[in-house]
């Protein structure tokens, strides 16, 4: 349930809906937006009759949200959310920064020629592994804390922001103090023990779509980490399972103006686990642009032949720097920009 | 097999290939391009041993084509092949053509509404079904004869190319005589008996991609058009089947650029089979431009409210309208056109 | 719409009802069951006003058919329908007869090796392409009608029932001639033309289920026989698209209820699509026969490694004799039987 | 790299075999059989040239393990792995145990009446969940610890073994406690720092198979188990995503099969899942008894449609006590029993 209020309802009112609502027994959680405040109420699974609350001073309507996700919806807030993961770079805005990067840290030659490199052609925030899920647990599972060290001096000579996946709460709370954004992977999508310990610590996050996940589904993992009060979510297409073998996924485009649909979130495309094929990347970063992604985050990589992982989606550096101009041509025809 | 011969191959070396491969029980199809000719050998099921013909005055090279379609390979045909389909029309070059339309021919004011409109903004052909392939034996089955002959009637009003479906033999032969290019609809994509009359009478076709075909299956069956003899082929991807019910399908845009890598046949994208929706139909036309399809198809109805099938996909003409600018400045800025 | 007589209906009572629909405009379709007769309206796209009807003598109800399809449904007829193939070879029953034989026509020598070993072992008709769907033109194609006169000298040397493909209605009309079920493959489960060509010509038909086909979509496909007046209608199982590699596809066994509580139509169960592997073979026609099969179509082949197609899922003739009375014991187990 | 001892191979021949597996640099993993003894070698990713080892004494051959997987696959251990989770309760042998019972634990009288219930119709352990992996975050969580305790006094009145899930590491430390097995959720399949803690443990682990898991990526989940040193692993089939509505998963019960092909440990199916639909339940139970599956899991409630999870897919009491002797039946034409 929503309570919308009027555009001049007064502090007074909006204290007044809260506390009515804490009596019925639930969370009262304020919006306040440019035209007007509106209050979701938290902590009921099934519907609550509101008009009591109805008929209090101040009040415009009552919104019943018939929809599984609340706190994520166009309903809940009508206006684009923007999420700033460090100074200049925002998602959700007119700008459409790219995060870019290796798939892991494996080397400070390595991450530091990528850094200097994706920040030449444009990117804004660098992304790379220091945590891996891999599938076979007898695969490079990733440099752990010495690789988020890597990140941090990556950063500190390029200023690029920091993008970087955590698999469990203690790598979260590393990922949290060197980076600017938790990634939360595909396969963890539905870890809800993960989302919750995630959305408590409230950095920014960026949470990956399941392979398998309905846009619906996609959306109620992310309302559990805005259950816990992080409303900085930044959402990402990366390509679902289907029968194809000359792709690696099916790059699902038409999530992005879904997304926009229902939610207020920003969603960034992965073009790189999209298609999987170095090659076919370009034109869908390009795609993705196109269609209203708020950002994009791809892999790049300085020998991308001895990569650890990844390597045969990964562009190498003169094919990222010729990419982002494109990108810019794209964007531009549309009334966006990448700086 | 495919014999490359020399850039300065002459004729008669051309022809006594050509005798060679008759020789070995095969047929020859020569290919002419603009440096060299390559000469296919049809008619082989396994490898066929072409040491002897490797050893002949004027021949460049023999390459064994490994891959299960041929004739509509990158191998085959390294350089992009051109469908014109009518003066001004052609699929495949640096312009990239819009087909716009109803899904079904309904009336004759309702065609000619829509052809006018979708003319005056920007489109290149008409579509619209007269032959309606439907789930159900108790829906709408379209106007047949009558449809096609309203087809024509638009045509003459507004010098609009002409694309309509055909789902037989007879109505093929319908198609053919009034339109300027047959559409085969996706559940008739491995529809062999079909593919094989269609590729006989020889008239531009656009082929749509099944709905849950590889795309090795989609080269496939356009490779049963081209082994009659029909080259003049345009695919189509339009969605594939998936597990969101939000859209209609998931429209699988990555069998662009894939498309483009392994064959040397246009292929356009309709985003209105694609996604279902209204409104998801102009981001992912822009992302269709961007990664690179050669043509739009687009459902356009002066009425989509009243439509007899579709109508939730079907632009309104004023939509159409102003989509064409944006897909416009998106050619532009990966250097093709929309005139 | 549905109207349901009164168990002590007369005929005559029947007939005005009979009449009164014609009046309306539509067809009256009586099915007569063993306790009441319902009358179908056959015609109708949308709903339509039965309150007339409803207040005639003789009848008991009127029921509103909500789905899509209609005499396919259990609405429309209560009681499991019974498809006679051949005397004896009944499906929808308490038997379950085993139709097996090789996906193609080869020879003579092949065909009878196949007809004798597949009778003896307790097969009840046999099946053999002539018409072959490949998905490559420059695959075997089948022997067309000499293979139908090899299935035919098959079945006078065994008295198999014989069950083959047509793919086009010049090929329906030959298998009718020489067979006694014309198949219609995955491939063109929508292939809306060829189901209304092979629905007039009124021979028992097996109608598979396309590889992405949903259930209603089937059952809607199998409608269309229906609605031309062939009720002799058998649906077949036969696996659909999936991601997994270790199989050719997932056969989908639910299908087997979902399609018993829905339709009265019987439906078989296609173990050697249904996996594409010959050894998977075995525990899924077990499987199929526990969940309800109402028989099975198994690839059965005298020496599978030299097989034009499907070898590596065709079962070898011993191998088959050892699987029935495995099927068999399970038959018993649920109070079925195999011959 | 498995190293396959001769049958007369002596300990110390072993014992010598292990040595020069460390002087490499890896874990020796040895594997007593009936006939011989098998060593595995732990710890490598790529290939290992083990030629000075397959000349030391007592040594058989040498097999170079190409599948991803290892310690899980039929190659490392031929004969069928017995998981047994609690006295007389073993997975994987002749005889099929039943789990069943809610889906989650809700109350006392709730659990104990779905306890008697089960155990009396034929139930080897008892399932209930006290931690639930909800969609959304406001749908009920499940009771917690109060849940387990609840279980606990379940067994005691009934003797019943008990399978409940964990979703993170200190649940899985709680249910260890009290349950003889920890079933890890469809949704955490991949969530590898859950497999890594989990196999830590020690206790025996039902691992259900990803919505969209191939069957290898769900085996490289086991071997994650199988690598920390647990090797009482049992895997579960609980249907995968697919496109039908009618259906709430595609069971793909071809799973059991290809399982028992490439790996050693049982597999149980979940028809409950599997299909959604509680009238689903009872047929495909028989079918995956029928392919071979190694036990069931099944949700029974008392009172379904007041559950608070599930419901729709629960049998009722008496809808599992008559489907028992049902699959009695079935097993028994098998030659494997039901107790």
């Amino acid at each position: 349930m929503l309570v919308v209020m009027k555009g001049d309802a007064t502090p007074e009112q909006i204290d007044a809906v809260c506390d009515a609502i804490r009596a019925m027994g639930y969370q009262p959680a304020p919006m306040p937006g440019a035209q007007r405040t509106a209050i979701g109420l938290v902590g009921n699974e099934g519907p609550v009759d509101g008009s009591a609350i109805g008929a209090m001073n101040g009040v415009a309507q009552i919104i019943y949200v018939s929809k599984q996700f609340k706190q994520v919806s166009r309903e809940w807030r009508n206006e684009n959310s923007l999420v700033t993961i460090a100074p200049g770079v925002t998602f959700g805005g007119k700008t459409v920064p790219i995060i870019a990067g290796p798939c892991s840290v494996e080397s400070e030659a390595q991450i530091l020629a990528s850094a200097h490199g994706v920040k030449k052609a444009g990117a804004a925030a660098l992304r790379g592994g220091a945590f891996k899920p891999r599938s076979s647990p007898y695969s490079f599972q990733g440099l752990g804390k010495k690789g988020l060290e890597l990140m941090r001096l990556a950063q500190q000579e390029t200023g690029l922001a920091l993008v970087s996946e955590a698999m469990d709460e203690a790598g979260a709370e590393m990922v949290a103090k060197y980076c600017d954004c938790i990634q939360i992977g595909a396969r963890n999508m539905q870890n809800y023990s993960l989302l919750k310990a995630i959305g408590k610590i409230g950095k920014p996050v960026l949470l990956k779509r399941g392979i398998a996940a309905t846009i619906t589904e996609f959306l109620l993992s992310a309302e559990y980490l805005l259950a816990e009060g992080n409303t900085n979510v930044i959402l990402c297409e990366r390509g679902i399972r289907s029968w194809d073998t000359l792709v690696r996924n099916t790059f699902d485009l038409s999530a992005i103006p879904v997304v926009h649909k229902l939610s207020h979130l920003p969603i960034v495309a992965d073009p790189s686990h999209g298609t999987g094929v170095r090659e076919f990347v370009p034109p869908m970063a390009r795609a993705a642009v196109a269609c209203g992604a708020d950002g994009l985050i791809i892999e790049v990589h300085p020998t991308p032949d001895k990569a650890f992982s990844d390597g045969a989606q990964s562009l190498r550096l003169e094919q990222f720097a010729d990419l982002v101009p494109e990108l810019r041509a794209i964007a531009g025809a549309i009334q966006r920009r990448i700086e």
